[in-house]
């Protein structure tokens, strides 16, 4: 590889011309790296529904022409200046969100948001000049959360990059450096549910199926998924989800439905959906004088979460996670390794396959709802 | 005192026969204790926010005739059918909250809110034979809360009955048995503050300056007091309150204003006021990342907790607390100890002393805002 370092490399990228627009696989330059980037080569992308929603851009701010892509595996190609920790030939997973490691989130335990690298889904440009290292015969096309691995190469600050055992196979871990994760690190970092708990699981995508491997992980005796989907429960067993509760099939609130069948409520529950009603469900279910509710999925920007103070007071507690409180660079690589000793079950999330040149497909299969997870080959 | 086992007491108490009219000090009758139950001569008992809004009974349910007070120290004079754990002459706290311990609460590490025990403010009368063991010719006159300590005998369950160590003052540990040890535990035991910490306390009364007290204790470097009344800053000085803010000299939101003297928020807030927007303030103005918000003061019954989601997404953690999630009779003997040790100064918050006959004198210091804690001496 060494002869392209320094060099702008030409290569393939599906490039997002229009909000909703099919991508197009284009021929673009991606620069060197400069200082406290490194240029990766993708091997493998995975689509998360993240892009989907930017790309569709509906109430988004749309920010075009632009490369999609946060979920992937690849392989370091060169470092810019200044870093000193990462070298050619090094496997990595890049992030959507960083850790520079000096900030007060980095040196906290609690935190890992990040003040310097902490997701922004409206930049399209580096954080270092500001600029983008991609362009279409000398024109800009934007970045997306510092990742934009929907391209064979693509550049990303050292603070987003996890170094990684080089034996993990990269299209599997590469499901670990959005989705999966954020719903691994809900259940065992945040939830924290205690051997025999009675779990509820609200939204059984990808980060809701995560976040019930990791409370299975934990030793939960029960638990419960909840989705508006029913024909999502057969394939939620696989991750250890026991017993599925539709809130279309009741007249009462599902919090109520919950408690009636939990002796007053579960221990611990994990919202994965974003939607407010089912935040404010996913809080009220869990049992007073222990219960723990943690927020994972993104809400509207008008929401607002409501809820009578006195179910606070009875000893509930509200906690709101993000990527699963994992720090990518210091955790990430150590999940990974949960995947190598067969702790952590990764094949089971992965439905599709597609080539580079398909990668429309692997829109469709999630706007159908069909997928989990669908693996783009770069190759 | 065996003279009396068995027997029928007569003594004084303060009776309620209204709602926010003056007590009456009335002859009374104690019926013996029953079942799980036992007799206490109360020798100090101390006067609460709480009395005074059951009295007082706007928006509250009316239940009168009856005997207030749950803040005391008292000494056993007998013991009914089944109760082992204690004999007469031990020194004790009776405490509003039981702890039956055996159900599921009482058998959780996290949680304080037994399920036979738990604070019930509707009702008058014991829980073994819904009689009230009070009465004045025969005609009786309702407990609360199930203490009932403005007399100078009452009659409580077991389960809520603390035994303390002999040597302990009583005159100086009685308000352990409710406003400070709520207070000390919602930070000692809730918030726990790492040393260094940065904690906002709202509302400097009684619970508040408890609450500012065990930050203290945590070693806090810096304790925000929130009132609206600036002259309680200079006795806060005194618990460890090192700044103060009054929303009243703000245009902005009080959380705005912390945010700004805090490099973008606390690391722990503790709300002691029951005020539904200091309520949403205390959350709002800890730090993303790492706050923690603790939820002490009680609500109005129609008040709604509301803020917008992404303040919980971005890692911050609303916890409630009742009685600073102590255990009455496993926790509060060693809150006690603290006091016997000196790592903890009760002196500071008994502002008032009045006997007996005065005390409704402790309801005017109360009104008026003047006290913290006012002793009555039943002698």
């Amino acid at each position: 590889m060494s002869s392209t370092v320094g060099q702008v490399i030409r290569c393939r990228a599906a490039v997002a011309w229009e909000a909703g627009k099919p991508l197009v696989i284009e021929q673009v330059e991606v620069a060197p790296p400069q200082a406290m980037e490194v240029r990766l080569k993708i091997l493998y992308t995975a689509l998360c529904h993240t892009d989907v929603y930017f790309w569709e851009a509906k109430g988004q701010t749309p920010v075009f022409p632009r490369i999609f892509g946060h979920e992937a595996g690849g392989i370091v190609e060169s470092v810019g200046e200044g870093v000193t920790e990462l070298s050619p030939g090094d496997h990595v997973l890049p992030v959507f969100t960083g850790e520079c490691g000096e900030c007060r989130h980095c040196n906290s335990e609690e935190s890992n948001m990040c003040d310097l690298l902490r997701i922004n889904t409206d930049r399209g440009v580096m954080i270092g000049d500001g600029k983008s290292r991609f362009t279409i015969k000398g024109k800009p096309i934007y970045h997306f959360v510092g990742t934009s691995t929907f391209s064979e190469y693509t550049v990303v600050h050292v603070g987003c990059v996890a170094k990684i055992n080089p034996q993990a196979p990269l299209d599997k871990v590469c499901v670990l450096s959005c989705g999966v994760s954020t719903g691994l690190g809900a259940a065992l970092n945040v939830a924290k549910p205690k051997p025999g708990s009675v779990v509820a699981v609200f939204g059984l995508g990808t980060v809701g199926l995560a976040a019930a491997e990791g409370a299975r992980l934990s030793g939960a005796s029960r638990i419960i998924g909840v989705d508006l989907n029913p024909s999502r429960f057969e394939l939620a067993k696989k991750f250890g989800v026991t017993e599925f509760l539709n809130p279309k099939d009741h007249d009462k609130p599902i919090q109520e439905a919950i408690a009636a069948i939990t002796d007053g409520g579960v221990d611990r529950s994990i919202e994965c959906t974003g939607n407010i009603s089912a935040m404010i469900s996913a809080f009220e279910c869990v049992h007073d004088g222990w219960g723990v509710a943690v927020l994972v999925g993104v809400p509207n920007k008008d929401d607002a979460f409501k809820t009578h103070p006195m179910n606070v007071l009875n000893e509930r507690t509200l906690k709101g996670t993000f990527f699963g409180n994992y720090k990518p660079r210091s955790d990430i690589p150590a999940v990974v390794e949960k995947y190598m000793k067969k702790e952590l079950e990764l094949e089971k999330f992965i439905t599709h396959e597609v080539s580079f040149s398909e990668i429309n497909k692997a829109f469709e299969y999630m706007l159908a709802g069909e997928s989990l997870r669908c693996i783009i080959r770069m190759d």
